[in-house]
């Protein structure tokens, strides 16, 4: 298991992907982000988009998924926020995501010496490399204690 | 239909609210935030935060289901993406979240006359006003054409 001393600025990984269908962009829309272009082919057709598009929020609740399921290393307490999040281009039902990301800052607590902080760089991408998502995550990692 | 130059730095809105089930946060982390804290109570009491709680990423879809469906005079053509969100507080089971949103910024495009972008700070509330979520959404707003 990787503490946050562990952590090294820099390191990368590449991990994914994610096939996202029709049924489930519409399920999510439903639920959280009722908007014509994530619901109805017919109404994203008079949209910006021109086409049925997934939920920007969903895209980014992806990217968390292939996160946790690939970076069971890491003793992450929990998140504390997100960074200059931005939505490049839409993700579309039949794309696949695939997730690059990058350590690019570390720093202990100040109140608490058993955690610091772990900001990670995330690009979400498809296939054929077109940018979908881009964010800085910052988690809260555990600092090894020695009892 | 409020377009782009209608739009006021500082004008605010209030509304909500949502309960959030123990049921829907278990669903929405098996599908795209499987850690324990989130997908079960007997794992969730060993973790940082000593109970189940709701997704980070979830709390942030709450909050955008409430502006989609409070927000509805404006001409939103999509959102751009989301500046320092924080997660201040967990949600838990049975808490009610509310919005309350502040305009905070808006230029024109530089590229496009028929659009601006509008900042709006968000923040997530429970109904005894602590504070679960906060972050900054740009959001494309369509500027009126005269045809």
């Amino acid at each position: 298991m990787k503490y946050f001393d562990d952590i090294e600025v820099g390191a990368r990984r590449e991990f994914g992907a994610y096939e996202v269908t029709k049924s489930e962009i519409v399920e999510f829309a439903e639920k959280y982000d009722p908007q014509p272009f994530h619901l109805d082919e017919e109404a994203a057709k008079e949209s910006m988009f021109g086409e049925l598009i997934a939920s920007g929020w969903q895209t980014a609740a992806i990217c968390m998924r292939l996160s946790v399921e690939h970076i069971t290393d890491v003793a992450t307490l929990g998140g504390l926020g997100v960074d200059s999040l931005r939505w490049h281009t839409p993700l579309r039902p039949g794309d696949t995501l695939r997730v690059e990301t990058a350590v690019v800052d570390k720093r202990p607590s100040e109140r608490r010496d058993d955690r610091g902080y772990v900001t990670r760089h995330v690009e979400g991408l498809t296939d054929d490399d077109t940018r979908i998502i881009s964010y800085d995550g910052i988690e809260i990692v555990a600092r090894e204690t020695e009892d």
